[in-house]
């Protein structure tokens, strides 16, 4: 039931996943069960490697994460991560709520060994191969331990699913020496610093897109502020170039191609490649996609997981930071 | 002394100042004696309007502030903010280290009645008119209270020098409702929200392009990797562009056309032209300018610092902060 498009693109996504499989996977809609059906028999999808699951609630984009996991105990989010606790399922999508996906995933599916405080990390662009971005947004005050256990666990995402052997660990800060920082990086700088990773030091804002790093660490605040304020780029950018091509007939021509180059090169970095979010460090697979998700990412989250499970990511984040 | 071009770019950019000016100012040249008159000899310029005050050190761009204010008693940043002080000059400009031109601003000048933490803001460009971010990287960890300071010296300096009457002040975090937010933004909500400014809330990473505030507050810590960050677009965009230009040939000339459409687009939102951060909260008038700073960024900086002095931005912090 998550996402702006929900279910028609959710059930779209799940059939596309499951046929892209050739028959592996078998995916559990979980959420109203009539609109499920309809949405179904709408697209002309055949049951096969599909269940539905009722759920009578919704918890809606809008809704305060905790307050709405109590008042919804039969959401799609509840009863989906509790079929997975349960073993009914090896993993869990969603396109809704991320702070309810992201508190219920902690609640129901607890956390692993030696975790924290169970964390997302996104995937960004950059000149080079994308780096993994972590904390995205979940914890928004962190102490210097959290810090370190965001770059364990981004380490270990980024070597085991992007097949980066030794990534290159970066701590998010206003300057390159290990003396500068707030009171909770220079901490955080000391831990990573001892420990096994390669850890590359503090890199700053403009390293990010540079590619300097394969995981850059930083609390929620900074990360969900730095993502947001590059997702605005394209639009300040478009705009810029529509303001410039008001002017005479060369500058319409350059405007316009211009407008297209960035369209063009946009695509590419597009999120649906990515696939969600992925929540790290509970007891389970549990990914989320962005609100908009179309049937793409919706498709691209659930091979995703499958493959989160396979590659045994939480048995590595286990082995690394339980005392 | 200070800037990659000193002291050549900040001799000829003094020399337009005082040009520009039609002989109202008057400017110190404060540095190596014999350095600063070999440039103005090469560059021609007679001696009218400028004077030259010996200052035998050197604070390096890359020296740490603290310690080399301490070790360089003789430095052009010292013995210009002390003839500053003494009121041998109503202001002060510097493109050098910028820690040490703070630092050396607070510790010099002194804090006006009812500043906890004097700041630096800087403007950004958005789809509308520039937006002020403060902090932009002085005060990297900070209480509530700060953040309410850096609001109201903000809102004063945008009113007075962009001539913005009731400039809509924005708190920089991760959702719009007031319960988002770190400890310390949801203490700075409140103080905010009771001020008598326009204050319109949070704001959030995708919000400062969009030009949805006309000052932006956040700690320095968020602001420096923000203000990095976006700085970094126009090299990563090109780089994309040169990449997507490798193609064909339709490719090569949208890639080309592109590029060239975002460097003017990107020459409009030249930093040169806002000349340099302000200082706010101490008892003078000190512009920290861009390390790289041409001519044309020194003689900008040198007209507002004089703008400053004249409209009095400091008499109004003063009043609006005081118990």
């Amino acid at each position: 039931m998550g996402g702006d498009h929900a279910p028609g693109a959710v059930v779209a996504g799940a059939a596309d996943a499951v046929r892209e499989s050739g028959g592996r996977l078998t995916v559990a809609l979980v959420g109203q069960q009539e609109r499920i059906e309809r949405e179904l028999k709408a697209l002309g999808i055949p049951g096969s490697g599909m269940t539905v699951v009722h759920a009578a609630e919704v918890i809606e984009m809008h809704d305060a994460p905790t307050a709405a996991l109590k008042a919804k105990k039969g959401s799609s989010i509840s009863i989906g991560l509790g079929m997975h606790r349960e073993g009914r399922a090896q993993g869990f999508v969603s396109a809704g709520n991320t702070g309810a996906v992201l508190s219920a995933s902690t609640l129901i599916l607890g956390r692993l060994e030696g975790v924290g405080r169970p964390t997302i990390g996104a995937l960004v662009p950059t000149a080079g191969s994308p780096a993994f971005l972590v904390d995205a947004g979940a914890n928004v005050d962190c102490r210097p331990r959290h810090l370190f256990e965001f770059g364990v666990m981004g380490s270990i995402y980024v070597t085991t699913m992007l097949a980066i052997p030794s990534p290159r660990v970066g701590l998010l800060s206003i300057g390159e020496e290990e003396t500068k920082g707030n009171e909770v990086t220079l901490e955080a700088h000391a831990l990573l610093k001892s420990s096994t990773l390669n850890f590359i030091g503090n890199v700053e804002g403009r390293d990010i897109l540079k590619g300097t790093a394969d995981v850059v660490v930083c609390d929620g605040f900074v990360g969900n502020i730095v993502l947001k304020f590059g997702e605005s780029v394209p639009a300040f950018l478009k705009a810029r170039f529509t303001s410039y091509a008001a002017g005479n007939l060369s500058r319409k021509v350059v405007g316009l191609i211009a407008r297209s180059g960035l369209r063009t090169v946009m695509k590419e970095l597009d999120y649906q490649e990515y696939g969600g979010v992925p929540v790290l460090g509970v007891r389970g697979v549990s990914i989320i996609g962005h609100g908009g998700s179309s049937p793409k990412a919706i498709k691209n989250m659930i091979l995703r997981a499958e493959e989160m499970i396979h590659r045994q990511v939480n048995g590595k984040i286990q082995e690394a930071l339980k005392a």
